[in-house]
């Protein structure tokens, strides 16, 4: 590992740095008991893995994803060198997660459609799962990677980072395994959905749902596939995850010359077509649903500080000033009740136009917290 | 006409004041040409009256419908009881369009789908219409409504009215029509559509053009329709018409007991179940359509107060605190334009947890406003 006393830190490092990567793969044998009662008799994680580990794990830091993403955060797959992982510019030598200090984990949730078992994978009769894939529910996603990190030998992750759903399965892990978390850094999440959120992806499920090529969910075998319902919820997902300001600044009510349509809705069927070639319908409906169903504090009769009561974890929250999907207040009544808990919280604020996608953005002040706050945990994590 | 020194304002009066209606036809036969280049060769226009005409029709006011509107504004259809107006809280005795003093004028639009021509009616080689109706520009239906309203004889209007879409019309007969018109209230409008507006209508479109029973826009001959892709249209221009305080009040994260969704998710699908039943997905693109070509200042370099120029009507604008489809940042844009053009203007922001569809509730303040408003106007409309 390289040491460096003063290390420049930029923002818009160049992309890439983390170099050629390939998706690994763990096969577990043993049953997973899941929330809703049903058991996963036989599954596998696929994950990818920057940086080096060092003695013992210590520097281990689990990175979760949000519902569109996958185990690819960084770097560019071998097979397929276009392909840059979705967090790139945050994972990486001199970046917020920084890859000279850290070993960083980033697994496929179950229930995913990346090379962890989902709906599309087969079922023990030999069939595709389709509808029979049981709900998944972000409790046990950390069930699940808690298993499989200690398969890769990982007691104690030094941090675990995460957005959107993504940061619900990081504040999750704190609570679930106290003890095996140093720290969370939980971006742009919120304790439990709001009615508007439920009923925007309800919305999404129901363009899935009522597509005829969905086959109620049993498409795989019928050789069709929901690709218009699937377009239409990632372009409704989409624009929630954008801002006003941000879409005016960047479509305006700009017309493409070619097509006589408004630029937003090219880009937005773009978006569409290019999201709905690669992704599984079922998987959008399993993480939508485990984004609704999540709600901590339910098991507490709503006392958010109870359910945050055996959190030994720093917390790092991080909320965007325009995302009005998980706005700034989801975040800060994470803080007041991390605090009520009286646990060790800091919260920031970050002034940006990019709406809920901002987390996925290069920003200065965001990227320059993290990566404080993340060298903060170098020494105890045996990374400096 | 009644006449009363005093009457007591009561913003929840009894519905259905106006009692029975039924709608009434004027059929045109001299050819509309629209803005698209296209011709109507003939035309019907449905409306509904309420009230009584004074002397040379000085007391008309001309209701202007939104999205999903029609011209049965208020009072209960004679022939199906059960179905009360849309806006039958503001139009009524003792309502902020009091029609004992008021004759209140309410035709569908020109592409409808409630008996004015419209993509389901006969195109004049027998077939319906279907995907060859043409286009319909907000200044259309203001141009037929003016030879719709010389031939019920109405020389100017008293006042004319709308929210949302309604507003827009209202707005640009102020402007088309500046001698016709002695004052407008323009209700929860905007000067033009956003970016994010134009691409929640083009996510809804979506919806309903990928839905296979669509047929391209030709379902009345195959005998399909496309409910599914109507449905979700309807849901999502129904989230966006609420807000989240307003949602989350009403339905929280609260469960239905025997279905297992959330309240919200039921509440979204009935509203879908019930529109995509009655309303005509072609009506809905071309309104979609109209609203998002909606610029009056584009034919004027972009300056708003060059195209509110010619008009003489006083303006009433209103706005709700918790519309985030046509926030009261629009209606501010509009009422500063008005000042710079120098006209008669007053703005309203009215406290409101109820989102875009506050326009359509009875708010005290509110109706308030506009009752005190169109008292103003009863003198110049022999009316009082």
């Amino acid at each position: 590992m390289r040491r460096r006393l003063v290390r420049v830190f930029d923002a818009r490092a160049v992309t890439d740095s983390v170099g050629e990567v390939m998706p690994q793969t763990e096969v577990f044998d043993e049953p997973l008991a899941l929330a809703c009662g049903q058991i996963l008799p036989r599954w596998t994680i696929s994950y990818e893995t920057y940086g080096r580990p060092a003695a013992g794990m210590r520097n281990a830091v689990l990175v979760c994803h949000a519902l569109s993403g996958s185990q690819h955060a960084a770097g560019r797959r071998a097979d397929a060198p276009e392909n840059i992982g979705w967090w790139d510019n945050f994972i990486g030598p001199g970046k917020p997660l920084d890859t000279d200090y850290f070993f960083v984990i980033s697994p496929n949730n179950l229930g995913g459609c990346h090379g962890s078992t989902g709906p599309a994978c087969a079922h023990p009769d030999g069939k595709p799962y389709g509808s029979r894939f049981p709900p998944v529910a972000v409790e046990d996603w950390v069930r699940a990677q808690e298993i499989f990190a200690a398969r890769l030998g990982v007691e104690r992750f030094a941090a675990v980072v995460g957005g959107s759903l993504g940061g619900m399965q990081a504040l999750r892990w704190a609570m679930d395994f106290p003890d095996k978390v140093g720290a969370a850094v939980v971006i742009a999440a919120a304790a439990k959905l709001s009615a508007i959120n439920i009923g925007f992806n309800d919305i999404a499920r129901q363009a899935i749902m009522r597509d005829p090529d969905f086959c109620g969910g049993d498409y795989y075998e019928c050789g069709r596939y929901p690709h218009r319902g699937l377009g239409v919820a990632r372009m409704l997902g989409h624009i929630t995850y954008l801002s006003d300001a941000h879409m005016a600044s960047r479509f305006g009510r700009e017309k493409r010359e070619d097509a006589g349509m408004f630029q937003v809705e090219s880009y937005l069927r773009h978006q569409a077509n290019k999201f709905s070639g690669k992704f599984d319908a079922n998987t959008y409906l399993l993480m939508t649903r485990a984004l609704d169903a999540f709600d901590p504090a339910a098991e507490f009769g709503g006392d958010l500080a109870r359910a945050f009561a055996a959190i030994r974890a720093k917390i790092l929250l991080a909320s965007f000033s325009s995302d009005w999907r998980f706005s700034p207040a989801r975040s800060e009544e994470l803080a007041r009740a991390l605090l009520r808990a009286q646990k060790e919280v800091s919260y920031l604020e970050i002034s940006s136009q990019e709406g809920h996608d901002s987390f996925l953005l290069a920003n200065r002040q965001y990227h320059g917290a993290v990566a404080a706050f993340m060298g903060g945990l170098r020494g105890a994590a045996g990374a400096s």
